[in-house]
């Protein structure tokens, strides 16, 4: 197998492994195992566990930024609609998958902040970006009229980013899709509101 | 030393530990050394680490318990100061530490919701109390006419709790108070608005 296939087979076991299991609770060897590499490979592929962490970050960060990119930069739909429509189709696949894991960038955020300041460096990267996706919809919808433009997209932003991720560990805690239901009706019903109504 | 005393020390030097690191990453015999408690009691206070992980919950919901009852019932203030004055409070002690660990029952949440379904309950019980404080004190604020009473007091607690847990980890990773400041200035500034403006 070629180089980058080994260390890409690595990543994608060990991202649904920490994705279930979280970070600190997913040994090296686990992570081998299910991806059929022989004892060894990882430290050819990678320095360290922390040095995995900070591919995994990436790993998962160009998931999102995939997932952002289809959702939140489809010129055909108006801003907020994109947005509606990102947080609705994932609500939509939490159901199907039983409430479980939520964002891989914000569990490792909680989970390693603390605990490994190279990994909390390229968390706080995706992070950012996730959120420079969602003010660029704001922002637009501002300058359509449909979202008042008192307020600073950006802040706006990370508000609605940081309650959509407080929202899906509620999700997890309470088993339930009731927590995004509530985030949605509230930034849509209430937080983002402008001139004309919203496009459905 | 009493038996109640000795449980007491393991549970309030776990705390601090996990608080900290994380469950997964906290062992027993680390506990254990930082409360001075001999090998082998751990096994007389507790059935398991997931027992201990359930009385660990509890520990930290009367924590946050109290300090919820000190700021969010103290009658003399109006119900939307008592919230903003919790807020404030919190982000200054957080301000004041260094932007670390956030709230326990969050964590946890975060940490133990897929891990653990006895542990799961526990978390959920104590989350659930905590948006009952938050939501009386929108009930009140409602009832006085400084919230509009066209949205479900129940379902503004949810999003404001569940926001304020993600501005705690976004804190976490931007090693900064400015989630905590953008989410205080939405919340009182457009969320929650009414026919009076609130009292400082």
């Amino acid at each position: 197998m070629a180089r980058e296939d080994t260390r890409k087979l690595i990543l994608d076991n060990g991202a649904k492994l920490v994705h279930a299991k979280g970070f600190v609770n997913t040994g090296i060897q686990e992570i081998l195992d299910a991806a059929s590499v022989p004892k060894g490979s990882f430290y050819f592929y990678f320095k360290s566990k922390e040095d995995f962490g900070r591919a995994l970050v990436e790993h998962y960060a160009a998931f999102v930024s995939a997932m952002f990119d289809r959702y939140l930069k489809d010129a055909s739909l108006p801003p907020l609609e994109r947005l509606r429509r990102f947080f609705r189709g994932t609500t939509k696949f939490y159901k199907n998958t039983g409430f479980f894991s939520g964002c891989p960038i914000g569990n490792m955020s909680q989970e390693m902040s603390d605990l490994s300041e190279p990994i909390r460096q390229k968390l706080h990267e995706a992070y950012s970006q996730m959120k420079a996706v969602i003010e660029s919809c704001i922002a637009e919808a501002q300058a359509r009229g449909q979202v008042d433009g008192g307020f600073d997209a950006g802040s706006l932003a990370t508000f609605i980013l940081n309650g959509w991720e407080g929202a899906l560990i509620d999700m997890k805690l309470s088993r339930s899709f009731e927590p995004l239901v509530v985030f949605t009706d509230t930034v849509f019903g209430r937080l983002l509101k402008g001139k004309e109504p919203v496009k459905e």
